[in-house]
């Protein structure tokens, strides 16, 4: 069994996305991550679920569990609304140093140990830098307790 | 909002059970990862589906794409099977710096925040040493995109 095989369409977003809609998306289709796209269709980062949180949640915030607890209540429990227009460029943080993507031809151990080493239950699969689709976590851990 | 109002009962694992079983139960549930519990019944380690995957994918081929290439399709179709008896014991790397680990008061921002920085879409709620259950990334982002 190849990527091919396991490949199935998978929602983008744009760099010019406000991160509101991007987490939107994620929490109404059930996600396990975004696919953000360049300006050419190409993908530009994969995020996991976690690390579009992380695009929501104020920076100061972040790294210090101190400054997060001195939020209030009402304030933390919406604090995606207060993004306003922010959009997913905007708060990007540098390029990962590996891209979860691979090729149609890729073996299941392959997009295994790309999903394990990247920390990503999104892995894209590319062909001549078109995109195909996805191949999630879920969907490579059926295969494999199935096969 | 706080965290005992979003936490939710979670299947939890023992360092013995063997990694494939481990994989199983994640495939089974679609759960997004695995709470390991220590010989107390504590937490010892949490663990994002990624990293139960990397349990389970030979060590060589973990950070070297090539090695993982050269194994034939066949094998890479079954390496879940090839694990035999190895457990979770056998198999985790060393202890995470930080846990994702909450006490009931937790704020969504402080969980939202947590998941963030350790990446995992799973946090375990704990009081005074019991575990209570635990917030999925999902059930945090369908909150925080309700409200």
């Amino acid at each position: 069994m190849r990527a091919h095989d396991l490949v199935a369409p998978f929602p983008t977003v744009t760099l010019d996305l406000p991160v509101e809609q991007a987490a939107r998306l994620l929490a109404d289709q059930d996600l396990p991550g975004l696919i953000v796209l360049d300006e050419r269709g190409r993908p530009f980062s994969i995020l996991p679920g976690t690390q579009v949180l992380r695009l929501a949640v104020p920076r100061y915030c972040q790294d210090d569990p101190a400054l997060a607890r001195v939020i209030d209540e009402a304030h933390a429990d919406t604090f995606l609304r207060a993004l306003g227009e922010r959009t997913v460029r905007d708060s990007l943080p540098g390029r990962p140093r590996e891209l979860p993507v691979t090729d149609p031809d890729a073996t299941l151990l392959e997009v295994a140990a790309l999903m394990a080493r990247t920390h990503s239950p999104v892995v894209a699969v590319v062909d001549g830098g078109e995109l195909l689709g996805a191949i999630t976590l879920q969907a490579l851990m059926d295969r494999l307790v199935g096969t």
